[in-house]
């Protein structure tokens, strides 16, 4: 099954880019009157008629509406650092798209080795992992933030920070917290980089009501340990 | 953290392969008298002191021993089809071994792409994500076998099949499966190729005591499927 995305769309007519038009028309040889599929990335996916087969710029008449198509019971925000290893950041991004995440933000720590990072990247690959794991919603990957102002600003809800706070702060799991999450609920998991955060984040993220977790006895890199809590939090609302 | 692997160890002296050797005595300037951590693949942690520095077969004497060292409640083999990508497999294998498993077995199905599979690479990752994750037992990455003459092998204890069987049989989520899944149980877990299992695959694994179970309604990618199984049981012996 084919997905297109369509960035704008009046409900309907759906009009894709020059990319995904050539996508579309060239690569797929759709034609005008053909039955395709196109998600707004808003988490609306539309059964529609190619009216214009343009490779420029392509439109379709929206034929039928689905709502939440592909979504997920909760809404989860996952703040990881960035890893030295570029590869190993857009592995968690493609990972976490295809479970179910919304928003991903990547943060510098005061111990991050790598204090740039550029999300256009990461952007296109959670694109090309919703379209490939049939959802309607395109996870946000947002510019990166420094993780005092991030904590500084987050929201309400379940937030947790992973942390090998050495025996001084007392850790629940994460299963243990989650058990504690309804239908949907609005999660934040803060996950740190290589050197992990620094005191002085972590005592910032407490008092700022981050539940300091632990994901078990496993020694995680930073990407396995960000994969593993949105999977988590995918798995709590399966029971 | 550094870990050494040792294939040979007589309970008192422990022996380095030539690249385990180079790589403590060329690349991290170990000198005799220096203390190393050795691990023995088999679950047993050794601190150890550099008897012979030789950098094509370094030796040290046994200190002290930890059984299970890094070890995890349950022992999992994970029987999982290669992708078409060998680098999606060989992801799951450096994740499933951070996270905890003991055997993975990649199956060729009737509609695999990828019809032959060399386990050497595998094994190699499996023996770096052992020793960055802190654990002394090896994953044993079996030689490829066919999905029917696994099925036909496999032994007793919790044995899980994932398959889009659609909507013709009745299917448990894997997170119902595992909440009768105590200390210590002995869990093996199917994933089909990209193609998934053929019927005929499916309806034997079932006949042979294999439980249809799905992953939630995300669509997974076959190693994104592997790896998400692996976590479920993972975080089931956090509660």
């Amino acid at each position: 099954m084919e997905i297109f995305y369509a960035r704008e769309s009046d409900g309907k007519t759906v009009f894709l880019d020059q990319e995904e038009s050539a996508h579309c028309v060239k690569v797929l040889r759709h034609r005008r009157g053909d039955e395709i599929t196109v998600v707004d990335g808003l988490g609306t996916m539309m059964r529609c008629r190619l009216a214009d087969d343009s490779p420029k710029g392509a439109s379709a008449e929206v034929v039928e509406t689905f709502q939440d198509w592909g979504g997920h019971p909760y809404s989860l925000t996952m703040a990881v650092c960035p890893t030295k290893n570029n590869d190993r950041f857009e592995w968690f991004v493609e990972k976490a798209t295809e479970v179910g995440v919304d928003m991903i933000v990547p943060m510098i720590g005061e111990r991050s080795e790598r204090r740039v990072f550029k999300p256009e990247r990461s952007r296109k690959i959670a694109l090309s992992a919703m379209k490939q794991s049939l959802k309607a919603r395109l996870p946000f990957v947002a510019e990166p933030v420094s993780v005092k102002d991030f904590i500084n600003e987050s929201a309400d809800g379940i937030k947790m920070i992973c942390y090998c706070f050495e025996g001084e702060t007392m850790r629940r799991s994460i299963e243990d917290v989650l058990a504690e999450a309804a239908e949907g609920a609005n999660i934040t998991i803060m996950i740190g980089p290589e050197g992990d955060f620094s005191p002085e984040e972590a005592r910032l993220a407490v008092e700022n009501g981050y539940i300091p977790v632990h994901l078990g006895p496993s020694r995680l890199r930073t990407e396995t340990a960000a994969v593993t809590a949105a999977t988590a939090v995918y798995l709590h609302y399966l029971k």
